[in-house]
């Protein structure tokens, strides 16, 4: 095993594993930025690198900076969370070129998983079914009324090497194609240097379902329960749940073997999620792939009473599997919503400042909330705006809205706006209750309606505590 | 289902019982004293009234304030809680006699086994293996001459009405059985205005073992894994854990059918805790029964997912039992170690003040930290000296150790000096890791030991997050 692992993120997820690095009596080295020197991951580390400035880009995304931190400390293993470096194939390759252990897939899988065109070709070799579209790349605009003729409107165009919605454009009729093909095909170019295009046919009327998965360096994979995460804004999770209604046992079985299959044919290590679109009829979609841990593994962690980060640093170490897919056993129902600094009311405008005072309710059975946040500490403006994963765990799902409701009636933050109003009244919608909402739902209706009900005056945050 | 439930206690017990009510739609009554008026358990409760000053006698057992409040904010039913009036028949009484349930058994089985020696005779006729000793009362020295030679020495002189020690004695031999019954006797007789004594046998090398069931209105009972709580110091509990090193799938079996056997007999309603010895041959002898929820509960809650206050309120209000013997699952183990604000280096003295900080570890998986404090909060001189219950759940005991020693490494709270570090050093013993240990261990072999580590002028309390 590891003596000692770098930890190259921040906020509560790099707190999280520093958390579990103590566990397993490994050293845990921080890295951080001028602006997160009083942050918790700093004082909870063994040891703590400076890294640069306070923007991303000079600190958390330096990556000539974390390696020589790594060095420097005689870290043996690098463990990048999500975001920042956690997916960028380059980083991977300096890693591993100086003598150290990634936690997470090789370069090879990160690259051919980050070109969505790439994955989608390569899922659909080993079998899994994909949003319809091209085969491969398209290369013109007669290859794309082709498809189209095929598949049908609305459709997407894609940049294969894209993201951040350079490149794509929605394509409601063969007009709007022939109009807006050249136009994506040339920022795809501007953009990524590379004008490789893509088809999917737009999906309405349908659910995000998610499968982790876990494989070790011998090809052992087990695969956890699913997870519903449909309630989004801006392609942002704002709740995620496991199991997800209306997946029946057969079904998860079914998911599980599909990513199983897809993550033995690129010869996957560590831990992956993938996603799928789920129609009406139950039928799923592979969407993408993430080659990283996510925010939301801890619902599944719940329902599983598994430590997946550990898990992952077992076999980033070479470890074998601890357990097998019988040992994978499903407990009543969990759920995360994702606390934000930030003001709904607003528009979701960001909100920074010092934590004057702070309530986490996390007493009784069934609770968990991950957070680097503490009474005096700062949020930061230069990074994602999530403070806190609010986690609930009962028996009936009803009983985890009950149970997460109250967890954000008793929450106190003062000192940041937060968006604990905003997600009470989202479990308080009936469909949400009912588990009845696609990936729209969140922003097409119960946004603009609970827009309309917010006075302009009033701003958001759990303030009931001190009267 | 109740509509409103009244929760006539204070600290962590009450606002566990207060956010469970708030889960069930059950709308909660805090009652407090002058000293509490800014305590969580008020800000959390739908309706606050106040019942004396800052002494117990004056507020939490003050049985007319409390009953009043009941009546006056139309409570249908009041729960005890531990401590306080928890298993006080007359207040039970008293509360019936106005038309209010009560959480807990009847005040009849209350009366019965708060009477020592009457505990010891029922259960024995219900043929449960209780400490060899008197059968029934004695009344004289030649009675007790007789009951020596039987069992044999050392043994307990014991007031049947008995506890604090009054009317106790140790007696090691016929010269000082002697000498010492008349004393005993007096002194219960003044202390109780009941002379009737009892004998037990001393066991020695034996560790505390004990077993929580639940039983509805209808005579359904289901037990829950036992806990091993054989750390103790003054007869006070100091660490937790569930299931029992040592004790085997059929031992919990068995000791769960005895349990079973022993709550039909005297047929008890609610939940209730057997207190049992075992010696070094693995055998049981029933010591006594709590006759209400136990400090400890949430280390079965961890390892069977259950929520036992709630199933107390659903059997308090006549439902059936919401699951079956074979539903009550064990996975993995859990621990509990009791916070308290004390000064272990100097013998234990209490220590109250205002927290001026308060650092609760409560992330990643499998941590439970169950407390009233807030940051900015008072502990109070008045009360009981538990401030926070630490809970770790995890797949093995050594897991659980290591988890536990890191929640009592990050934890802070400033303002009064807590048991941690005496804890820290608990869980680092070796005995203690291996599960080595009986009733005896903590007070004279452990602590003799770690008091010699201590230079008297360092003071205890996690603090090491300020640098």
């Amino acid at each position: 095993m590891f003596k000692k692992v770098l930890v190259a993120n921040r906020g509560e997820i790099a707190v999280r594993i520093i958390r579990t690095l103590k566990e397993m009596g490994i050293q845990s080295v921080a890295v951080y930025s001028t602006a997160d020197k009083d942050s918790l991951h700093v004082k909870l580390a063994d040891e703590k690198i400076a890294i640069g400035g306070p923007r991303a880009k000079d600190s958390y995304l330096n990556m000539k900076n974390i390696l020589s931190a790594a060095l420097l400390t005689g870290a043996e293993a690098i463990h990048p969370g999500y975001g920042f470096l956690a997916e960028n194939e380059l980083f991977v390759e300096m890693v591993e070129a100086v003598g150290l252990k990634w936690v997470g897939p090789s370069p090879q899988v990160i690259e051919l998983m980050g070109n969505k065109a790439n994955a989608r070709e390569s899922m659909r070799q080993a079998g899994v079914p994909v949003i319809p579209g091209s085969d491969g790349f398209i290369k013109s605009r007669d290859d794309a009324r082709a498809v189209a003729a095929r598949i049908g409107y609305p459709l997407l165009i894609k940049a294969a090497a894209g993201g951040g919605g350079k490149g794509m454009r929605f394509v409601y009729n063969e007009k709007e194609l022939f109009d807006k093909f050249s136009d994506a095909q040339n920022e795809a170019k501007a953009s990524f240097g590379d004008d490789h295009m893509y088809i999917e046919k737009v999906m309405t009327n349908v659910r995000h379902i998610e499968m982790q998965i876990m494989r070790d360096q011998f090809g052992q994979t087990v695969y956890f329960p699913e997870r519903n995460c449909s309630l989004q804004r801006n392609n942002q999770k704002v709740l995620e749940e496991s199991p997800a209604i209306g997946v029946t046992e057969d079904m998860r079985r079914q998911l599980g073997e599909i990513a199983t299959k897809a993550a033995n044919a690129i010869n996957y290590e560590n831990t992956g999620t993938f996603e799928f679109l789920q129609d009406s009829d139950g039928h799923f979609y592979f969407m993408e792939m993430n080659t990283r841990i996510q925010v939301e593994h801890p619902v599944t962690e719940m329902v599983t009473g598994l430590d997946l980060i550990r898990m992952q640093i077992e076999v980033a170490a070479g470890e074998h599997l601890p357990l097998t897919q019988a040992d994978v056993q499903l407990n009543g129902y969990a759920m995360e919503v994702r606390l934000t600094a930030e003001i709904p009311e607003r528009n979701f405008a960001p909100s920074a400042g010092e934590i004057n005072f702070l309530f986490l309710p996390t007493g009784g059975p069934g609770i968990r909330i991950d957070t680097a946040l503490y009474s005096g500490d700062r949020v930061q403006p230069f990074y994602d705006s999530m403070i806190a994963k609010l986690l609930v765990h009962s028996a009936t799902r009803q009983q985890v809205i009950v149970k997460m409701q109250r967890v954000l009636d008793e929450l106190v933050v003062y000192g940041v706006q937060t968006s604990a109003d905003f997600q009470a009244a989202l479990l308080r919608d009936p469909q949400v209750g009912r588990g009845d909402f696609d990936t729209r739902y969140l922003e097409e209706s119960f946004l603009p309606r609970w827009q309309k009900t917010q006075p302009l005056t009033e701003l958001g945050g759990g303030d009931g505590f001190i009267q």
